[in-house]
């Protein structure tokens, strides 16, 4: 298939358009090149190995997970310095502490004391530490200890005081700019982030504690304040790909979009003024629903459908006002979906086709699971 | 972990109960064998190996599959009589064409005159016939040539009198049976469909033609009407692990639902008197959102819950009225969620682990992809 062209692939299908990729890599090395910060990207959008790579300059270190399947895939292939973003699970904690005594530096989160005494039952091996970031809630109503309650201080205060453990850094996910609608909004969540997040660090300096800050997310990452230059790291994830809804929140263009979904028109239905598709949920996910007037998607090239409904392998396309011209869509010509959240879609796809303008240049298979 | 009960597994973990998955199977065969029909599983919903020899008995003969990769899949597998049930899709002639060529019997859907075009470009090896099944829409509102048009009459005679291409039969889903509450209800649609389908073969054989005829979906098919065993076949599929949606339609009751998922508390919220939870929609999907007053999900002995919200890996569980009570609920607590829809909730998990009893007894693996 390599070198032929996207109109060669059976669809549904999941196109990467390399260029963007890199082109949106690159830039963010650059924002935070231009901030003094270190980027510590996230890979729970894509869990390839190539995209890793792009993101991390081909260091294959620095990086976020959000799964511990990602943490194992990434370090059986190379990978080190992973961070393991999510509230330290209980079951799984034997699992951490093996990456612990295997990789140069496998670090955990934790937002509970109960969290701690579980670290305590298990000292890892040879003297090795724990390394440990503290979560803390900056308004994005999650998970973390919130920023305002005094158990944040002691939880750190804890992690310090326990043997076999070291306080690495407090962790912040600024979720809540996901609210937002344009880049004032993105920035006055991202200030506001990190004012909370370089005002607890104060409050730990006072108790005679340091340790790393990181805060991130796509949108506050893609157009970050200043301030976010005095913490130590940032783990945006989502912008190596970006979507229609970081396009709404106005975290980049629509043209910055690097993934899409080929479907092809797979049958006319004039009494219902509609066109089928051959992507379903299973093929585009149901995030957005209700979000945009083009409905679960932007058709590219057509501002006027609407992808109305989906069923496991079909979706339902309309005019969003009226009648359908079909000669323009003959049965088994081919749409290009724009998703709304390339997260969800991504995670339906067991392979990514990946092209440099439109020829195909070869797969990129993600891992799964947890 | 064979032998070892449900707490042992690492969570989100999609878990089935096998005495269940055989219990829905065998009540499907026994209705199909009562009315003097040929069930056709469908297996869409869980695409493994272990689930089609339950559902076919043994005879790895006589299913139906949504897609060409499990097409594939299965016929790697050595079962054979596999009806591709989706409207011909003109990129993957070449590949329908060689498994028409490599099995015994491989079966394809149409529903358009360009369709058959397709078939008379690529005319099978050694004399072969293409099986084709007229998709007929009964109602629905999905693919198929309405039963009221003249073309669907029109479109059977063409496929008759085509050269290498056979009329195997009339095929009709009866989606619309979704919209059902109750048995009345069910049944109602389940005749609809059957009459109009019956009047359309009776059309055909006013025109001389004879073939087979089938209708399905899990609501009509797990409380049939008398007249279905007019037909030649039902293709049913979602009965083998039902769902909260099929037991809100009246399909079955909450007890027969084969598959759950394990999930986690891993966060306490006081301040916004929510849980988290270690599932999101990466191990549930986003289907049936709005749809039940527990959220996007049904908490398993917990009916006082609610499934909020959900991100890639984290769930936000609230109570539907008054303060929740966190002694119940200490982190690291199992919870079990039974989906809304268990197709949408299967795609998500790149194993199912398989139980009696909640002892485990092994994995089951899906294929994916198109």
């Amino acid at each position: 298939m390599k070198g032929e062209n996207l109109s060669s692939l059976c669809t549904p299908a999941l196109v990467l358009d390399v260029d963007k990729v890199k082109r949106n890599a690159q830039r963010m090395i650059e924002n935070c090149q231009n901030l003094g910060v270190q980027l510590r990207p996230h890979m729970k959008t894509h869990k390839t190995l190539e995209c890793a790579d792009i993101m991390t300059g081909g260091s294959r270190r620095c990086i976020v997970v959000s799964t511990l399947a990602e943490a194992c895939f990434y370090a059986d292939n190379g990978f080190d310095d992973i961070l393991y973003a999510y509230p330290l699970p209980f079951d799984k904690v034997e699992r951490c502490a093996v990456l612990s005594e295997r990789l140069d530096l496998f670090q955990i989160v934790l937002d509970h004391p109960h969290a701690l005494d579980a670290l305590k039952k298990r000292p890892l091996r040879e003297g090795r530490l724990w390394h440990v970031w503290l979560k803390l809630d900056c308004g994005n109503g999650r998970a973390g200890v919130l920023h305002s309650e005094p158990e944040a201080l002691r939880l750190a205060q804890a992690i310090v005081e326990t043997k076999g453990v070291e306080l690495t850094g407090v962790y912040a996910h600024c979720g809540n700019s996901y609210n937002s609608r344009g880049v004032e909004q993105i920035q006055a969540v991202a200030q506001e982030t990190t004012d909370l997040t370089l005002q607890f660090m104060e409050k730990l300096k006072a108790a005679g504690i340091t340790c790393k800050s990181s805060i991130g997310s796509t949108p506050s990452c893609s157009h970050p304040v200043k301030d976010m230059g005095k913490l130590s790291e940032v783990h945006p994830g989502n912008y190596v790909f970006y979507d229609v809804q970081q396009s709404v929140i106005g975290s980049c263009s629509l043209k910055e979009v690097a993934v899409k979904v080929l479907t092809r028109v797979i049958g006319h239905c004039p009494h219902r003024n509609q066109l089928l598709i051959d992507c379903g949920w299973c093929g585009l996910s149901l995030d957005g629903a209700g979000k945009l007037p083009t409905g679960y998607a932007v058709i590219e090239g057509h501002p006027d459908l609407k992808l109305l409904s989906m069923t496991q392998e079909h979706g339902r396309v309309e005019p969003i006002s009226g009648p359908l011209d079909y000669s323009k869509f003959p049965l088994g010509s081919l749409l290009t979906l724009i998703p709304y959240h390339s997260c969800a879609t991504a995670v339906m796809h067991p392979v990514y086709h990946v092209h440099s303008e439109g020829r195909l240049l070869g797969k990129w298979t993600p891992t799964r699971g947890w």
